[in-house]
């Protein structure tokens, strides 16, 4: 299916939706969930994260995770990986996509990567320079997480957030999205500091990763479109946030982002019902795990038709 | 307390709220939670209903819930009347403002009033001529409601919304705000309506009321303010939604809006703490009914200071 997409959904529930919950989805439910994901329309997914599985049991199985979206065709298979020997593991598994965070919190950098954030722009160049190496084909992403501001020191300075973004790019990003790791940003500063990144970095400025913390992920997205993004994470049934930012729940929820985008004539690619039916497999691996989003319990508006082009 | 607002956070809890729940608070609750509101800096509160008793038992205390409201100083007391003759009640109990919803759907104004959209432009007409003779100094508005499409009759013509708003306004009203009754807005759409809305009526374009149905309430009220709207409809933890617009449950969440406008540097007027603090008697009033709100529930970000200027 395609419908010319004017905007790139990218999925991050496999991910950052299942690292941030208690139980562990079996391998197979995992594999069925991206399936569905796959069948409704989308076509980025954040499939795993290489990380010691000591750390997170959760994502053990992220090279036949990835193995398994490998063949889904026309799939951007995207991984987070925390460092250079994630990176390592997630190239020879194949990914076409690695995803860094890079934190302009202090703070934060230290609480989740145990790095400053000097030392994680210079993970950026290492990472480069292996890519390079071994899998020049692949893509790299160095998102600014906590850019918007930080549970651990407060409020994050907008200088450090386009230094950042800027110094991530001179060490060999590709791109730089912004992440509302804790549920913090505002429409207005949402707007004011993509111009500012995008000032600095040009069309290497990412997606946005936005989160429903005090309500506002749309409104955010919202604004984050009005200034140009047009890569946007979400996670089904708004199932994730970052274990190291408490009180950071709740990604955007994919079916209202979905749904806010198609009703504003945005196309995203992506069919609704069957985005919603993708919620079936996600409930199936994850018994009694906490579902959220709007759209999915109201249904559509009467009268509401996608226009979607099957090719 | 004043802070030298740059928008109007209009209340509509006590009644819209309160109508759309099965139980009938007392009406001392009602009361105090109506102070609490008040002590938040709250100054616009739609406080009741002027409806027959039979059809909505819990609006019954309508004009000795306006006595009260009236003895708080600078409040704009409001009321919602169906008709002439609520309007007649409403007058006579004093209220500085009562508001007339006049549906764009042709199905939904049958349904909701049991009149069609011309009988209820003669409503507005007569409702005008009673308050010029009765009680000039009283404000009118006349809210459009399914502005934005209807869970009846599916969409709604935006020709129709513009030439209502027009209709009314001719017809007596003074101002004529937008109402997303059946939680089917988008963004895109409106900032469009809004816009011509404007284009007809410039300044007489009245409040955004808008509903959370699908998730995008506050994305709706961030568009109506870029388009130049100021004043919100909101419900303090989201209670009520439209008894006559099955499954259009939602109003947006006050404590959300406000804390999305305050973050933006947007003057409400509004202090978070207080206004989250008059959840407290509101659950008294109500109990066992569900509340809702995001920003209660995470609490205000760490660092956050509201500038709030004393007089």
């Amino acid at each position: 299916m395609s419908s010319n997409p004017q905007v790139l959904i990218s999925e991050v529930g496999p991910r950052d939706g299942l690292q941030s919950v208690k139980a562990t989805m079996p391998t197979p439910a995992k594999l069925s969930w991206i399936d569905a994901l796959y069948a409704s329309g989308i076509r980025e997914i954040e499939v795993a994260s290489f990380v010691p599985p000591k750390l997170l049991p959760q994502m053990a199985d992220a090279t036949e995770v990835v193995r398994h979206a490998l063949t889904l065709p026309g799939l951007t298979v995207m991984a987070l990986v925390p460092n250079l020997r994630g990176a390592e593991a997630a190239l020879k598994a194949g990914v076409h996509k690695i995803t860094l965070p890079v934190s302009a919190s202090a703070a934060h950098s230290l609480a989740n990567v145990r790095k400053t954030r000097e030392e994680m722009v210079e993970e950026v160049r290492r990472i480069d320079a292996l890519r390079r190496d071994i899998a020049p084909h692949v893509k790299m992403e160095a998102g600014i997480s906590t850019a918007f501001g930080c549970t651990l020191q407060g409020a994050v300075a907008e200088d450090d957030v386009v230094w950042l973004a800027g110094a991530v790019i001179e060490a060999g990003a590709d791109e730089s999205g912004l992440s509302d790791t804790t549920g913090m940003a505002n429409p207005a500063q949402v707007r004011r500091i993509f111009n500012r990144v995008r000032a600095e970095i040009g069309d290497k400025a990412g997606a946005a990763h936005m989160h429903n913390t005090r309500g506002l992920g749309l409104a955010n997205c919202l604004a984050a479109y009005d200034v140009g993004v047009r890569t946007f994470d979400s996670s089904l049934a708004g199932l994730g946030g970052c274990p190291y930012a408490p009180g950071a729940s709740g990604n955007v929820v994919t079916e209202d982002l979905v749904f806010m985008f198609e009703a504003m004539g945005v196309k995203t690619g992506i069919d609704l019902n069957k985005l919603i039916a993708a919620r079936a497999p996600l409930m199936a691996g994850l018994p009694g795990e906490p579902l959220y989003g709007m759209t999915p319990e109201s249904g559509l508006p009467k009268g509401f038709v996608q226009e979607l082009a099957y090719v």
